[in-house]
């Protein structure tokens, strides 16, 4: 990981690589990486798909390593559907891929020249650039079809559906499971649309003869690494609950917290949940002969994922996560597992972010377009926005553009951008997230539901403001670090509830790289990201006045606790006082 | 003018009204009345369609008394379209009628319990709000053909067409002229939306038995008045251009200096034209025996206005004006000036205010959903937006939607409003305007146009950024003090070049009035108006960054003076030092 790959889309005769020296992002990786190239490169007030913008792609510092669950990538730009700044991470097989390869980022930039459609081909011998108008318009599993047949199944791919080609603001790039499925995506912010603006339809990264990063030192980091794997198997949550029931084993707790958003947000419980739930969901895999328990990129002992199949064993999509579920389910007010994970296959196929693709149809059944609990519908409604009809096109744009563009109020966005499967009246830590994280409502920004509902790393009631700001500062910050270094967020978990395994994570890290770091210069290292990013924000345009949730949570009462969202837009301020 | 009418469509019941005295808000009028009111009570966060927010329909403090050209009435509140405050003025008979009255303000307030739809009317006895579900889904010349056979022609009427019904972000308010046709419309920024979304379909206003405002020394005001419409007669724009050509007499002026956006802003000349100029087209109203001078409201003595017939001498619409003109014609390659006429009519029709509905158009053209210079699919994409079909909710929430929609960057908006008439690099005193105004991109906000391009009021080079600032910053205050007397704003052109048209105004406004005012103080009611509107705005979330052009004003250049806007961000920054 010593060298940056730059591909100028706007050279003489297409788009042009370049391999340079890290030069001032040495030791940089993951969103620590995106961000601050983004930051220094990109202006903030330029069009997010315009010339001036650029796509950042990279590894985690760890990624490519044999540290357990380290198999994140990063994915940043100024974004398309919020106008921020954006850091978008995925699992699948590339981050290993290319850190593999020696590239701690990927950067494309320049202004396209004409409508051409290109692919970058990566390897150890060279980066090749070649049109490939012929693959336009494909969905991304048959892209992924198209390239396992010329490439075969030693790569791993970084591509963009029709959504992306679109330039949909609702866009994401798909990333490839150790299976070549494009399953793994960087869903949030338009990602896709920013390199469907660079005219680039993938990334092929070949990786048959490439070999696993070593440590500085290799004694310690096996040590540390053993510490750390037995530190996540023994944990209820990573242990347990996620390799059993994946994500989805939310549905059930946050329902009962009476925290999933049903609806468009427009109560805490869904009475269908049971229907819908991670236990529901494991069962019905496990007896069709699926699998519940499957790893979205090698080396991950946490094992979220799995594959959802039909009555008849027949691929459906990934099993989708909690927050696929809630999206298309409960906040659709859909009970259907089905009909879920279909919809899940064709987000991934078109590429379109879960969350917002969800949230954007519950906001058009609000608005009268079809009817909540229409599974058919809302199916359509996914083939609308990737096959780029004019209600797609809406559609496409997002949440807040939809609501827009039918005249709803009810739009649960901020900057732009849909809020995720967690009301934020009723788990008030995640609504301060929601609200000032630099990227807009996002959940994983500061998972303030650890220790609003499952009582990891303390306990805070969800229901009150007290305590909140504090929780969602100390987690953003902590997210912010964790993200650059190519680790699952789920590793929190175990790190927040067992000193012992922070410490493990802390010796792996200095192992590999060998520096020495305390739990104090990671925590800077957040600081300096989240720095970095509101900066980046101030300069587009964004002030505390847009660190707020819109006025109807502090309007409307959600059942069944009847609470609206009254944290004080002081302590909203008070989040980045660092 | 003492009293207040506010409805509460929040009321059980169904609407309710109140009439209180003018408490605080005391001696405004116009834009100083709308822009207090909605400061003092409107949440600057709010969501323009929520409950929130409050519709404030106010007419100047000279309207409905016999100054002339003293008609225009102020509409405002927070914008759907822009976010920002917003006052849209309007001529028609509207102002007059009001404050015949004695109302200085109505204001829609509250939360619309259900979906019925309603009508207010007003006379001198009572305040009826009575539903009319039946009047669902007119268009504005629909509903006044009912208006007119219920009430006959006494009347003057604000509406909504289908536009605002459909609480689209692209939607205004119409306003009778004299003849108790729909053409003069508070066309920006979605002001029909939010009347839409309190329920109001129409304001209907019997004005027969009511009489002129008197003022407070009649013999003053006379002659003031007298002196003032010689000054108004004497001047070229105002006695001569505008009476006869109509504001459209500016084509030919602006495709000679090179800044008649045309074809989506990609170049500064329309090769055709001398086929849509304000000569060609009173001419060939002249010829068809259609009126080419005409008032928008009684007792205007400008007149520039007019009567658009078809070859048969049939009505197709009000003389399209400049901004309409330009935007159906230059900037969408049309060159059919009857195409124009019958899309100004559907515009009216539906209430969709033209410039934005025409920077749309060329928007969509650009992305290719139909081809510039198409006519017919012009006025079918109007179509489209005012039967609510989803391309027309696209094109309905406007420009900047529009273009987010199709993933082009070429929006030519400040603050989510569409640019009017004037390309901002070649002339540049304009683009200070759309950059800093209040109300995003509007030409009447600081119409820089004067010096830059007609001599008047000084000479400043269009193509150079020195003087623009101070330009800009001078006629926004000078215009928000306008704007709240009710006198139309094309009395600027005389009161700028000629000292003694100037001070009959001010001698006017004080006989009228009682007040004694000097032209500073004018200046402080400009400068106290700004101030507020900005303030709203920050508390909005709208600071220095929001105060620019699209980034491709300052990389793409403007054919034929290859001139890029180059005012830099600080002397931006300054306009609103003062």
């Amino acid at each position: 990981m010593d060298k940056v790959l730059r591909i100028n889309v706007g050279a003489d005769g297409g788009p042009k690589a370049k391999t340079e020296g890290l030069g001032e992002y040495a030791g940089l990786g993951g969103r620590a990486m995106t961000s601050l190239v983004v930051c220094k490169e990109v202006p903030p007030l330029c069009h997010p798909l315009g010339p001036e913008n650029k796509l950042v792609i990279a590894p985690g510092i760890m990624s490519g390593s044999a540290a357990p669950t380290s198999g994140r990538v990063s994915i940043g730009c100024k974004s398309p559907l919020t106008g921020t700044i954006k850091e978008a991470n995925s699992g699948g097989s590339g981050a290993q891929a290319l850190s593999r390869l020696g590239y701690a980022a990927v950067i494309l930039e320049g202004a396209r020249k004409n409508s051409d459609l290109y692919r970058i081909v990566i390897n150890s011998k060279e980066v090749r650039i070649e049109k490939c108008n012929d693959w336009r318009g494909l969905t991304n599993y048959d892209l992924n079809y198209r390239i396992r047949d010329e490439f075969g199944t030693k790569v791993s791919v970084f591509s963009i559906g029709t959504a992306g080609e679109m330039l949909m603001c609702n866009s994401t790039i798909a990333v490839t499971d150790p299976e070549c499925r494009p399953s793994r995506h960087a869903g949030r912010g338009g990602v896709g649309a920013v390199m469907g603006s660079k005219g680039i339809k993938c990334i092929i990264i070949e990786y048959e003869d490439t070999k696993m990063r070593e440590p500085k030192d290799a004694t310690k980091f096996k040590d540390a690494n053993k510490r750390f794997a037995e530190g996540l198997l023994k944990h209820g949550v990573t242990g347990q609950g996620l390799p059993a029931y994946g994500t989805n084993v939310l549905v059930n707790i946050l329902n009962e917290a009476g925290g999933l958003p049903t609806k468009n947000f427009s109560t805490g419980r869904f009475a269908d949940a049971d229907k819908i739930s991670g236990e529901t969901m494991a069962a019905t895999i496990t007896k069709r002969g699926g699998n519940p328990t499957h790893g979205c990129h090698r080396g991950c002992i946490i094992k979220c994922s799995g594959i959802y199949v039909d009555k008849d064993g027949k691929y459906i999509s990934k099993q989708p996560e909690y927050e696929t579920v809630w999206a298309h389910g409960a906040n659709c007010g859909i009970s259907d597992l089905d009909a879920i994970a279909e919809m899940d296959y064709w987000d991934d196929n078109y590429g379109l972010d879960t969350i917002e693709m969800g949230a954007t149809i519950a906001v058009a059944m609000d608005a009268g377009v079809i009817q909540f609990g229409d599974a058919k519908g809302a199916l359509n409604l996914i083939h609308e926005t990737g096959k780029g009809t004019h209600l797609g096109r809406i559609l496409g744009a997002g949440t807040a553009v939809t609501a827009k563009c039918f005249g709803l109020e009810r739009a649960p966005v901020v900057k732009g951008q849909a809020m995720p499967a967690y009301d934020p009246r009723a788990v008030k830590g995640q609504g301060v997230t929601y609200a000032t994280t630099t990227m807009g409502a996002d959940h994983t920004a500061g998972y303030a539901v650890t220790a609003n509902i499952l009582g990891v790393g303390g306990t805070v009631d969800p229901l009150k403001p007290a305590g909140q700001v504090e929780l969602s500062r100390n987690l953003q910050i902590a997210t912010a670090a964790l993200d650059s270094t190519g680790w699952c967020l789920f590793i929190a978990f175990a790190i927040l509830d067992q000193p012992e395994t922070f410490q493990a994570m802390v010796d792996s890290l200095n192992a590999m790289t060998g520096l020495s770091l305390t739990a104090d210069d990671v925590n800077e290292l957040g600081k300096k990201i989240l720095r970095a990013e509101k900066d980046f924000n101030e300069k587009a345009g964004f002030g505390p006045q847009q660190d707020r949730l819109p006025m109807y949570f502090s309007r409307e009462a959600l059942a069944p606790h009847g609470v609206k969202f009254d944290v004080s837009d002081a302590d909203l301020d008070a989040v980045y006082k660092f």
